[in-house]
């Protein structure tokens, strides 16, 4: 499932702070992995990023190393610490605060966090292939996309909560992206289009975006 | 959406410090509602409940006071602050953080909310009735499922993650429940089968059954 599509792993002793680098397993289009991406740019991490072709033969997912994510399983290593989804970024959040992607105000976390799970967990199924069969997707995109206008119409200042880039920030882009993507008209959606216009002004979100990725075919490079 | 159906409305400038206690809008069977009822039970925060029948005439949700959450549409209200899903739970550790819902460590944190968002994004929205029509619901449930045993034997003690109580058990007792609803054998999931019945021993577990809820219909009440 693609949301599923980014694991960072971490030495599990050394930690983050050591010189060892994490390694970023990614697929270009990925958002999820663009989500990771993002947040690393911001937080000025550096990392190895290995390309996972998530298509190619089936898709390489199983095959790589110990990462077997194909439907969301990946096993927990004990010598390594592997993550996913949203957690990756909470898990950069708690070990490297600053710049913050989640506001000191509770009630503005809160915010962050349930817009983050909206995309991550409402929209961004409905979209991913496996269900492409059995579901009409665009409907419950147009649905959970509506819901999403909605919510930034009351949250957003200059981004999707107040003036600052938070975790939800991260969520948006790529799921603009993916929308796009899918050829859904954003018109009806002008916060949305408003705010991932700005975001997309950025470096971070920039440097990270699949047109600019190792594993990006020259086709889609720009 | 079954997997948004509790919202906890606490009010904006008061906080949940002060006398006014908080409302949660809730349905005895829904898993979402469990999850935060266990999170208020564990944490002895005293609330309003307001029970909101999902099924009934069509659902009431879409016609009590501001609350529209059919698919995942909650406005947010200026006056009030209106949390669901996971970042309930979240908010909840934010602001009263004892006992913790979520390990001081890093890691474990991060593993604690890898549990969650695999029940919650990956099992849950599958389960879920807008689906049933064209999913083969029990054949993906089989398959998170899988993947669940998996992540719990490297990650358990008494519970989910380690010898607390976290989240992540927060959220797989109601998904045990729902697996069992939806007749789904468990002896193939050992790891799950004994930390849901030692979890199921505790209080806070017991007096959030949906067996014991003020919505609750008379023969399903135990």
């Amino acid at each position: 499932m693609e949301y599923r599509n980014a694991v960072l792993y971490v030495d599990s002793v050394l930690s983050m702070e050591t010189s060892k680098k994490p390694v970023l397993y990614t697929y270009f289009r990925s958002s999820c992995s663009w989500r990771v991406r993002i947040a690393l740019a911001l937080k000025g991490i550096a990392y190895e990023q290995v390309s996972i072709n998530l298509i190619k033969d089936g898709g390489q997912q199983d095959t790589v190393g110990n990462i077997r994510h194909f439907v969301g399983f990946i096993p927990l290593t004990h010598k390594l610490c592997c993550l996913f989804q949203l957690a990756i970024i909470e898990y950069l959040e708690d070990t490297r605060p600053l710049p913050r992607l989640l506001p000191q105000d509770p009630k503005k976390r809160a915010e962050v966090r349930m817009i983050s799970n909206h995309i991550a967990s409402g929209i961004q199924p409905l979209q991913v292939s496996i269900f492409l069969p059995w579901l009409p997707s665009f409907l419950t995109l147009w649905i959970s996309t509506t819901a999403l206008e909605q919510i930034l119409k009351e949250t957003a200042g200059c981004y999707c909560v107040g003036d600052e880039v938070t975790m939800a920030d991260l969520c948006l882009v790529p799921q603009v992206y993916n929308a796009e993507r899918f050829k859904v008209d954003l018109t009806p959606y002008p916060t949305i289009s408003r705010i991932n216009k700005a975001l997309l002004e950025l470096e971070a979100f920039q440097s990270s975006h699949p047109s600019r990725q190792p594993d990006t075919p020259p086709e889609l490079r720009s």
